[in-house]
């Protein structure tokens, strides 16, 4: 077939209408740094080798330093092809902090130094682009503040969900609605537990190993089990989305450490599997929040999505309900999120564009709510046991003194009577009804450990 | 529970380190006018009403005009609430461009006048938001020629997927990756029709006939049936996502008009159902587009949506496959949108930004690609015969010929004798290997018709 080269006139007349200036390039090229040189930052160089710097870019952009701890032997253990040779690499931030970079890009991580380095870098007039969800979780409104100060721009597109550009379009194509919900499966690492669990059948324990082998969990996943990692993340779709300010300590978390091989089993019969669910509601002036194991219809988005993938709901008023799916984590996808923020920053601090700053706006007003981990839900109750006759009267006694309504009670055959699981299903009651009873049926003699507790969302 | 209301301090930081001055807010409203109060302009002068004008607003953006023909009449049909009353009512868009708007927002669709419109205001100096596909389809790389000529904006987020953000995210969050494939359901009243069909089983005739009644489609459907409405938006899809500039015919567009409701029977059979499916995907200097009816798998994200939903896929180098889902039409999500634009756009003209337009960037560099529909997949064909006996064998003599391998025949029992459906699929192969094939057994005297030929997407 023949091919037809493209003619490149139309090129400038796009760019320009979208904010470049008319004519000429840029003159001179972005400063850019990058400080954390561990999977993301290594998947960031690379692609910016291969798309936008030396002989595949325009010389708009240019790598002016890679700072590591041990970055000598970083640099020995491997570098990306293509890697301009002018680059200085450093183990000193302080160096970088110095430099005449206009933008550090920080993929580190934690809270600190990352944080010393982000405010350094703020401070001296440099923009940011992270993908620290810790950082911006806990300090973004403060952070955005100095940058505002500074009248450079702080991004953090990377910080939440990988590659899925959901930020983005709360910032953009959202920013038109009123949202009042968001609720997602923000953490890779508690979904391939949750699903192995499922498709083998094995013990949390086991699954936990296989992840830690194969790289899905890290020796202490702690921060993913226990839900820190997701809470972090849904702080920021909250003040992206939400307009609301919350502390993540302030969103409950429930680990995903007490569902077995079994609450598959029983959440199977009622048309449902379990997934680490991330959830805020905004009603007046409330954040209903909260992130844990939840059952989920096996035909829903949530049931459907897969091992490392992120899955974002939005609901709006005026747009109603979006669905944004895609890879949550790896490399590449994060690096994606941090060169699409890099791009816009270096556009809007490109010569000729008047301002240092500047871009897509957040939100026009904050709030602070009270969070409350209060949602109205059916809930899934799994007991272990030391059988006899009259528990689940007793059981049933118990939850009618609280005026909690039961749906269903779930026992299959085949369990040791020394430590049998069964389940009772609740109809819709509010978590702060539901606290007591439990509190009075983890006190009964025959139960070998507290029941868990699972929102069961439709 | 005790309520605690925002602390305003942190509004301003957020505001700022997005690039609105620091201090002061913007001094002078921006002013806006709107062409077009059909159904979306009625849902976006509504929504203003009550989120940003007047009381609901600080004070940024003030409405000047509402134009269209008739507007008398329109006007004493039906106004929001809280219109302010300085608001200039007029059927006269030559006033409009004559006037002071800063911003008009042009919602009648179409290419005349929407193209003298939109013409007149980027010659004015005003910048453009518009949701009109059919223009940006055709002339926007020509149109963005003309804003970036005189500095001002041009925005269509709203012009494809109505409220799903698949536009801004295409130009924020994925813009550092390189997207080779984007694929969708872009016509609701396609969806709708397809899914009645498949539904109730009932005839194609039937189904279009009920979806005008209810005002899923209009009077003449045929951009919708035939496809010019989708393969417009698969145009601008492939101008934001793969930055190619192609031409709307030169995308084939195949009709739904031949598919039945024996054809869900079959795909059923095959774990399939039947959508209209746009699809794009860029390999070296051709892009391999179309539009038209598909078999895809029940279970996939395309079997799975709903009537009036747009989802589309885009596939990347680095960030893998994303998938963006949510209302596709309808007054309120396609408000969302143009209010999204407005909002980005009337930020960026705020005092103190220190440039007229400005933004994000869709592209450093167009192609303009050769296009080609010689897709390599698994083939439905379904016949139409008068029956006798040698039938399939002179099919499969034919299609043998042109090297095609069969890999199903289907036959369901109860069918007139004299009017038989029955289906063979084939395996992969090109579009261009199977036309000839098609040719030949469209002239065998048991073919009633020309067999019912659709794509069959894994």
């Amino acid at each position: 077939m023949p091919k037809q080269k493209s003619p490149k006139q139309p090129v400038k007349a796009v760019a320009a209408a979208h904010g470049e200036p008319i004519g000429d390039r840029p003159k001179a090229a972005c400063r850019v740094a990058l400080i954390g040189f561990g999977t993301v930052g290594r998947a960031v160089t690379r692609i910016l080798c291969e798309t936008v710097l030396g002989e595949n870019g325009d010389g708009s952009l240019r790598l002016t330093h890679i700072c590591n701890r041990n970055v000598e032997r970083k640099k020995q253990a491997w570098v990306p092809n293509n890697v301009p040779s002018d680059v200085i690499w450093t183990d000193d931030f302080h160096a970088v902090l110095d430099s005449d970079a206009d933008i550090v890009i920080e993929l580190i991580g934690g809270l600190s130094p990352a944080g010393e380095i982000v405010r350094g870098a703020l401070q001296a007039g440099k923009s940011v682009i992270t993908a620290n969800k810790q950082l911006i979780a806990r300090h973004g409104p403060e952070l955005l503040q100095l940058a505002g100060a500074k009248g450079v721009r702080l991004e953090f597109g990377a910080s939440v969900a990988g590659g899925v550009p959901v930020l983005p379009a709360l910032r953009t194509g959202l920013c038109g609605d009123r949202l009042h919900g968001i609720a997602g499966i923000l953490n890779g690492t508690c979904n391939y537990i949750l699903s192995r669990i499922e498709s083998a059948r094995i013990p949390f324990s086991e699954a936990l190993e296989e992840a830690q082998a194969r790289g899905f969990a890290e020796a202490d996943a702690s921060e993913d089990l226990d839900g820190g990692d997701a809470r972090a993340k849904l702080a920021i779709l909250a003040l992206a989305g939400l307009q609301c300010h919350v502390a993540p300590e302030s969103i409950r978390a429930r680990s995903i450490r007490t569902v077995e091989a079994v609450d598959f089993d029983y959440a199977s019969e009622l048309g449902c599997t379990i997934r680490q669910i991330s959830r805020a509601d905004l009603k007046q002036d409330t954040l209903f929040a909260e992130v844990g194991p939840s059952l989920v219809p096996v035909s829903s988005p949530f049931g459907r999505v897969q091992s490392n993938q992120n899955l974002v709901l939005t609901s709006g008023k005026y747009g109603g309900d979006m669905a944004f799916l895609g890879a949550g984590a790896g490399g590449d996808p994060t690096a994606v999120a941090v060169i699409s923020d890099l791009k816009l920053v270096a556009q809007s601090l490109a010569p000729g564009n008047g301002r240092k700053g500047g871009g897509e706006g957040v939100a026009a007003a904050l709030l602070s709510p009270e969070t409350s981990c209060d949602f109205e839900t059916p809930w899934y109750l799994r007991f272990l046991v030391r059988d006899r006759p009259g528990i689940v009267a007793r059981l049933a006694q118990i939850l009618s003194l609280h005026q909690l309504n039961i749906d269903a009670v779930l026992q299959n055959p085949g369990f040791d009577k020394a430590a049998l699981p069964f389940v009772i299903t609740l109809e819709p009651c509010r978590d702060s009804q539901l606290r007591p009873a439990l509190e009075e049926m983890a006190a009964l003699d025959f139960a070998i450990r507290p029941c868990l507790w699972l929102p069961i969302l439709r």
